[in-house]
């Protein structure tokens, strides 16, 4: 037992975490006091009347009338994180067997939900492979002709806004224009922009935005956000036979404790921070910009357009091959500087991400990693 | 946004909370500790290689075994709580339309879940209604024979351990007997059981496990654990074609967070705390002999088995008809001393736990209520 007694971190909070998904998920201090509030079980529920997303003490009520109109959606409901929205989305709206069209770059949870959901799955390819695996927007169309000449029904349309693999942000509103002509129902997975960068889901057509709490929203894990438009919202929103005031789709409630005030402390300093979008763009740009001098390539497009940066990096690769740590060096030395979030023993390509860092932070991590590749070279 | 900006809980930390689905979610200062350490987003995924249920810092991989062995089952997986515990069984091991046999005190989300999951369901009644509410569970035997009768497939028999209306212990024995001779899965909902008092699985033939972190494991919610024999592991379990190393019924990882965080940390302090469940007994049989001679009445099955007490309250309901507060005197008189968790406005039926308290404090609450009562008369 005595394992579970201190449970510690060993990446300690002191670090800097330049782990993607892990940057937009750290809790500012309003949300830590809000911890303290709401940590024992199911302490949301103390005035429940029936439903989580009506409860008004906590405000969760009118947190998710106000984070509908943060992201210009009609509704929101809360959920356990990204995926979970997106299977509740396929379930409640499509035919078993039914298609779901997305990107090729579309993060593994889109193609377990799906599969979850007993969908069958159709990706749109890329217009470049290496090294800026865009891709195709226009592709949407063609693939969706294809299955629809065959006989088969498209249930859902679905565009990773912002992949985890390469951070290339891909311009909604193109898909979402699509969708319309096709009239077939969007959804727009959101887990690596909405709390980051500012989302619009009417501008860009969208029918249904998931969002993760932990990824981009400065949110204890797990907890995320589904938003929808009215059209869909009975769908969504259907209550159960038996229990008429219980979503089906959510159990009755999905996200009920920490998580969620987590999410809702987090909120004033969510939508603060996407307003800096641009700075973090620089800062990310600067990093990109100063580590290509030392020879490591920036996969996906550029300029980049989002934090997360996928690297080539055939120095770290170089060095592996003689260092005595093989490719343990560089997260090693990086560990002695005070950084974590490198993927331990990975030398080929790395993924990496300074958002939210301080400007000093960001050059101090620059410089370490210059440093790295200087003397273990 | 000022009302996101300090989130304090109404009914504070220093309140005596009466309410039965919050006395077994308390965090206990080991788990508070470990708060500290991972309320950050993904924290929890610092060292992952593919999955939450292998992830060996924090020691999730550990927990879940020894998590299954306290529960004597073979297997077990992280969920978000019951509720999902429920939906994932029944939708990986029936078919559309199958039959799920439950008990008529069932908690709602059994229905939901089976409804969610495309499912029929089938109510066994009572042994006796008003006032023990008891279970025939023998009754199963018959409900089951009627469907298969009528060509029927039972795709699941469910029953709830302790139900959260009466508090009633069933003897889940004898529906494990009859769930193997009649060769039909069978799911014991621990929601309100595992993490209070001993469960023991294989005794009672159990094939699945529910139970609630932030019910009963004094854990953050929402998390919860699904325990289950090896026999169903492929089903559950069954990993994606197109990616293997996931789990399909878990979106690949479940509760990637904080609220498992907790349940390990909570793990020693519910062990301990289980084996003393006969006092935890003595506090509730106490409470209902002392309420008694006031004029409540309990409700449910006699001595209580269970640390949830139902009791009809007409001695509350006759001084709110004279009270110009009405039926909110109680509430309001217990808040004056410390004491929360009881529905406000409601007189005729009051729902309560003393679960965990001190005898001092049992006292206290017992000596309270007499107080009022007299005093308000």
């Amino acid at each position: 037992m005595d394992k579970y007694k201190n449970l510690t971190r060993s990446l300690t909070r002191e670090f800097i975490n330049l782990n993607p998904i892990q940057r937009g998920g750290i809790l500012p201090k309003e949300a830590k006091k809000a911890v303290y509030e709401y940590w024992d079980g199911y302490s949301v529920c103390d005035y429940c009347h029936g439903r989580l997303d009506e409860v008004t003490c906590p405000p969760i009520k009118d947190f998710l009338e106000d984070i509908a109109k943060f992201l210009n959606m009609d509704c929101a409901r809360p959920t356990h994180g990204a995926r979970e929205g997106k299977f509740i989305v396929m379930h409640a709206i499509c035919k078993e067997g039914d298609y779901v069209v997305l990107d090729k770059n579309a993060h593994y949870t889109s193609y377990v939900a799906a599969e979850r959901a007993k969908l069958n799955v159709a990706e749109v390819g890329y217009e470049e492979e290496y090294p800026t695996y865009k891709i195709n927007l226009e592709g949407y169309k063609e693939v969706i002709d294809n299955l629809e000449d065959k006989g088969k029904n498209v249930g859902l349309i679905l565009l990773t806004h912002v992949d985890g693999e390469y951070g290339n942000l891909n311009d909604a509103k193109k898909v979402g224009k699509i969708a319309k002509e096709k009239g077939i129902p969007f959804l727009l997975n959101c887990a690596y922009t909405v709390g980051r960068m500012p989302v619009n889901g009417k501008e860009v057509k969208a029918d249904f935005i998931v969002a993760s709490g932990h990824k981009s929203m400065a949110a204890s894990a797990p907890c995320g956000i589904l938003a929808f438009s009215e059209e869909f919202s009975d769908k969504i929103t259907k209550t159960s036979e038996k229990f008429p005031v219980k979503e089906i789709e959510m159990l009755g409630c999905t996200s009920r404790g920490l998580p969620i005030v987590t999410l809702m402390a987090s909120f004033p300093h969510v939508v603060e921070r996407v307003k800096k979008w641009d700075e973090e763009l620089k800062k990310t740009r600067y990093v990109v910009d100063e580590l290509e001098k030392i020879g490591f390539k920036q996969l996906g497009i550029k300029p980049k357009e989002h934090d997360l940066i996928k690297f080539e990096t055939p120095v770290l690769d170089e060095i592996a091959k003689k260092d005595k740590r093989r490719g343990f060096f560089f997260y090693d030395e990086l560990k002695k500087r005070g950084i974590g979030g490198i993927r331990a023993g990975v030398t080929k390509e790395i993924k990496m991400s300074v958002y939210g860092l301080e400007w000093e932070q960001v050059e101090y991590v620059v410089n370490a990693i210059k440093e790295i590749v200087e003397s273990c070279k």
